[in-house]
């Protein structure tokens, strides 16, 4: 995790702009603009929207990512919203995480994976890439030459525990050996969440604090020189006491904490999922900030697909920048 | 259900094959026999591996459909197999998927999404597709038609219930909507499921039953005229006393059984995951069939790539009827 807490500490802001992209969140004028250039890339009629749609999301986040670049120190590209316009998005989802990579950015994948362990194996690809070995018949692989193929461009995922150890070791191999991260869910951020992360056990713990214990000891051999390890947990900002409690039941557990703005949770929410030197957690918002143009009151339907976007930009930086400035008051105080 | 249960009635086989492609499981002369194809598709040299990876897993797939279509009702990709391989592999994901649905199978993905509701609604596309709404440019939407692209062809897809309620909803709405359906993991094959799954609660329950009283109530207002309801669940063929237990716990809902074959799971095992007429259950081999070719004791270096997939054909379609078999005589007596 050092490489996340050193991003954090060179901002001063313990913040990451969630890229969850949706139609509604896309100015109309700049889908509407690229209906041309997808019209031949196409096979199908059926698929222009979706083409059309995925490459407008890529034209937003780069807009995003270029507005807040020097502000934030990591994003958060949910492949959710990819996924759902097919292998297209996926596309786009991995462009978005390369185009960020570039720019300096921690890329944290919320793929939210989880798996047996053959299969959380084939996952872990996503940290690791493709190895020159993928291919038996490939020049290169007889050579003995080690070709890394990196598809995804990500520093770190998060990833689903009910399927236990065996699911989570693979990704903790390929974190290490790549020098990324994994953040596993423990406590999340939706209303439903505690129909079965809240139940109690009969040892009289909770399901959630299970695997908080789970978690800080997957991660028990990887810690990093700031005291945090290689495996982090996903505590919802909703959940504050929750959080607070957790940040002391799991001392090296670095937390990534979505829910923040939109969800609800707020600064003084958080506040208490950091540990005493402000460090130990980084807060997401997505709707707050990429969606942000839209509560700025300037918006017109007129507007170009270039001015639209140069709002898209403002307004994402503003919200940006006083996310930051409200957790910097709430925690580095 | 209702449509997964007649496609298992009309071939009397209540088995999935696991398409869940590795390295390892293609032989190494068809991996090889596409290496010019794959060169001019790449834009720089560390993709060839993947690229020549993915295309080969299409035609070790196809060549496994083509030998089992006529004797299985359904094929169960594993979408983390071709995610290993980027975005390539994704592709690859969907046409295996496409091209199953085009021989008459029931296509269940495995993909194990599972996230907080208004994300599980992105994912829930792969069930839905993307309707002509999805490009507010687009002239057709603009015309009021209706065009949905389909861009996953999964007629089914395995879900996580870590989230709770609200991450189960909306597959459960576009299963409705779009006739398909959903399995929800409650106790997964792998040695280490216990570590979250088995755990007492209070109450005298343990997580697992929790899971299945949850999943049986999402599926309530979704049953079929088999009896069955739209929302299955995941139980591993290597727990077959708490397999038993189950199929009694949860009358209304339709059991995918994987953990058969190379992880353990016998016919035996699994008989007790069916009902009384037979009805209830489909159990998933995936390298038992996919694999067998390597267990043949025919295979050869020497083969050519034709001959090689040749002996893929007939080594699955035996280890096929050899499966089905052994579930007619345990399940349908």
């Amino acid at each position: 995790m050092d490489r996340l807490i050193e991003a954090i500490t060179n901002v001063q802001n313990p913040s990451v702009v969630g890229l969850d992209p949706t139609e509604a969140l896309v100015p109309p004028q700049v889908v509407a603009s690229f209906a041309e250039e997808v019209r031949d890339s196409v096979d199908s009629p059926e698929e222009l929207p979706a083409a059309q749609l995925a490459v407008a999301y890529f034209e937003f986040n780069r807009t995003i990512i270029d507005a807040v670049a020097d502000i934030v120190p990591a994003v958060k590209p949910q492949i959710a919203m990819y996924e759902a316009l097919g292998p297209a998005g996926v596309d786009v989802y991995t462009m978005t995480c390369e185009y960020a990579a570039q720019q300096g950015l921690y890329v944290l994948g919320d793929i939210k994976r989880g798996d047996i362990g053959s299969t959380a194996a084939a996952y872990a690809h996503h940290l690791s890439g493709v190895g020159a070995d993928a291919a038996a018949g490939d020049d290169a692989a007889d050579n003995g030459e080690s070709i890394i193929f990196d598809p995804w461009h990500e520093d770190a995922v998060t990833v689903n525990p009910y399927l236990g150890t065996d699911g989570i070791t693979p990704f903790v191999d390929a974190a290490v050996a790549s020098d990324k991260d994994i953040f596993v869910l423990v406590r999340t951020s939706n209303p439903s969440s505690s129909e079965l992360q809240m139940l109690d056990l009969a040892d009289g713990t909770k399901v959630y604090e299970h695997v908080a214990d789970l978690v800080e000891g997957w991660g028990a051999e990887t810690r990093g020189q700031h005291g945090y390890s290689r495996v982090g947990a996903v505590v919802g900002a909703t959940h504050p006491e929750e959080g607070r409690a957790l940040r002391k039941r799991m001392p090296h557990t670095f937390f990534l904490v979505p829910g923040y703005g939109a969800q609800g949770g707020t600064a003084q929410d958080v506040a208490g999922m950091f540990d005493e030197t402000g460090s130990g957690a980084i807060v997401n918002s997505s709707r707050g900030i990429i969606g942000a143009w839209k509560k700025s009151g300037r918006y017109s339907e007129s507007m170009s697909a270039d001015q639209a976007l140069e709002l898209v930009a403002e307004s994402a930086r503003q919200a940006a920048i006083d996310m930051r400035d409200a957790l910097r008051f709430a925690v580095y105080r």
